[in-house]
Order: structure tokens, then sequence, then C-alpha cells
């Protein structure tokens, strides 16, 4: 059973992240520039739809991590997308959380806060696998030891890994039990 | 702490609830009705107020209870507006929350479903007291039972009871302690 200030607080963070969404609307209708409000809905639109396709693979604790991860107010803003058919990826969840959180632990500690960071997670969904790609656009301090760091969590089951001063991509394929 | 399902169902019926918002005000925009979307941003926003400050009065029970009471496909709908500063009514608590589950599901037992209904709880925050008022607009059914059964919950602490078969209006005080 959730704890009632708990479930108040998600209420809280939830609120405040749509009342932004409504002040902008709000800005640009007073602008009369109602072409930006047609994209604000857009983005807001897919964003929710995003939110939805995470929150039902089966996989609650990396789901939670994500969606409340910008309300701790993290030295990088995180973003995701969930691209294919929604599928049950229960049976990698355990694999899945412990490589997220480590990878974004690590762009936590090496980003530099001179620049905005910004993290993008891409969840590509096929039937038997899902395919991870981290962007991390920003600005990334000491390389040598966060590749280091980075290959050792993803011990060689990254594809086309670039790192530089002011990115980082790579993606991981988990196949699914 | 939280149960991660619990928190993605609180967050999945918060987004349904702003898409809601967000598709009422892409429609008013294909209709070029600006000044509709006006009204919908501005009854947003003051919802939004409402949820805030009825969440920052220490009955975490109570507030939870209203927040996701429409969630669950009631009767009628239940809207709630909070005026006044707010304050800490911990001390009554236990009180506000057994009138208000008893008022509402005596609501629930003898409302028709032939009409719409709908619930509007009024709190007025005083320093020392709070005044709750429900009012009632729907149909009502087997008017004598309800009142009999709302009075003995009430005991006698009602101000300006009325009770018809299309409205029931009535306001309590309760003492912070």
């Amino acid at each position: 059973m959730t704890s009632k200030k708990d479930m108040l607080d998600v209420l809280r963070h939830s609120r405040h992240d749509w009342l932004n969404v409504i002040q902008l609307i709000k800005g640009y209708l007073a602008l009369e520039r109602y072409d930006r409000i047609e994209e604000v809905l857009e983005i807001a639109i897919q964003q929710a739809l995003n939110e939805s396709k995470l929150s039902n693979l089966s996989i609650p604790n990396v789901s939670c991590y994500l969606l409340t991860f910008n309300w701790l107010q993290p030295p990088y803003t995180l973003e995701f997308e969930v691209m294919g058919e929604v599928t049950d990826l229960q049976s990698i969840e355990q694999e899945l959380e412990s490589l997220v959180r480590a990878a974004a632990d690590l762009f936590k500690a090496h980003c530099s806060l001179e620049r905005e960071n910004h993290l993008l997670l891409t969840f590509q969904l096929f039937p038997d696998f899902l395919r991870l790609t981290f962007d991390f656009q920003g600005k990334l301090c000491r390389l040598e030891e966060l590749e280091t760091a980075l290959k050792h969590v993803l011990q060689k089951r990254e594809d086309s890994f670039e790192l530089r001063e002011e990115e980082c991509v790579f993606s991981v394929c988990f196949e699914k039990k």
C-alpha cells in the first residue's frame, strides 16, 4: 500500500510538470502565437504517450526511476522515447535497471555544470529484444576515466560507442529470456 | 516506501486527467475558439491551486481520498475548492475523514444514475476552525432514509441543512484542537 504522503508528493511533482505546460500555452495565447501552442500540445501528447508506453513494459522499477528522474534536479535533464510495440520486459528488468542506473550515475559524476546537459534514452522495442540508446549532449569532464567506467558497466555489449567532450552515444541490446 | 506499481498507477491517472485538458485545448485551437482556451487554462490553473492547497493541509488521508475520488468512476463527480490561508488541520483529520467518507458514501448509495450528479466540497479555512460545505446537485432517491442517515453522521453539528430530490446542501464546522 502506498504511503499517502508519497502519493501526494508524486501528484505534486506531476502537477508542477503539467502546470509548466499550461503556463507555456497561456504565454503563447497572450502573444497570439497559435502555431507555438500547437507545437507545445504535440510535444506534451507525445511525451505522455512515451510515459504511458514506458509504464506498460512491466519494468516498474526502471519506469519509476526514469519518470521521476528530473524531479530530483539532476545536473542534466533526462528525456526518453519508446518506439515499437509495447512488450513485456520483466525478464530483463534487473539487468536493465542496474545498467541504466550505473550509466546515469556516471553521467552525473562526469558532466560539467558550465553547460546545459541532456540525456536522451531511446527504447526500441522488438519482439525478442530491446535496443536501448543513450545519447548524452552537453559537457563531460575526465573523459578517460568516464570511458573506462562506462566500458566496465557495458561489459562489451555496446555497439558504436562514441565519446567526446560534448557528447556520448552508445546502444546496448538486451535479449529477452 | 511507495510501491512502484501504485506510483505508476497514480501517474497514469494524473496523466489521463491532464491529457483531457490538453485535448480540450487542442479542440478549441482547431476551432479558433481562443476565448475558450483561456477559460480552460484558468479552470485548470485554479483546480491545480485547489489541489495544491488541499495537499498542504496536513491531512494526507483526506487529501488522497479526495484527489483520487473521481478515478474510481463514482456515480457522481467530486469537485472541491479550498478558500483561505493554508493551515495545519492534522488535529482534526480523523474526525474530518470519517465524516467526509460517510457523507460521500451516503451520496453514492442515494444518488440516481438517471442524471449527472455532482458534489462540490468547499473548505473554508480559518485560523481556529474549518468550515466544510457539501453541495450535492443531481438526483437523490429515498430522501427520508438519506436524511436520517446524514443527520446521524452529522450529530447536530450542521448548519442550514437543505435536502430535496435534486440537491442537498449543508455545512459543518470543525474546531482545531
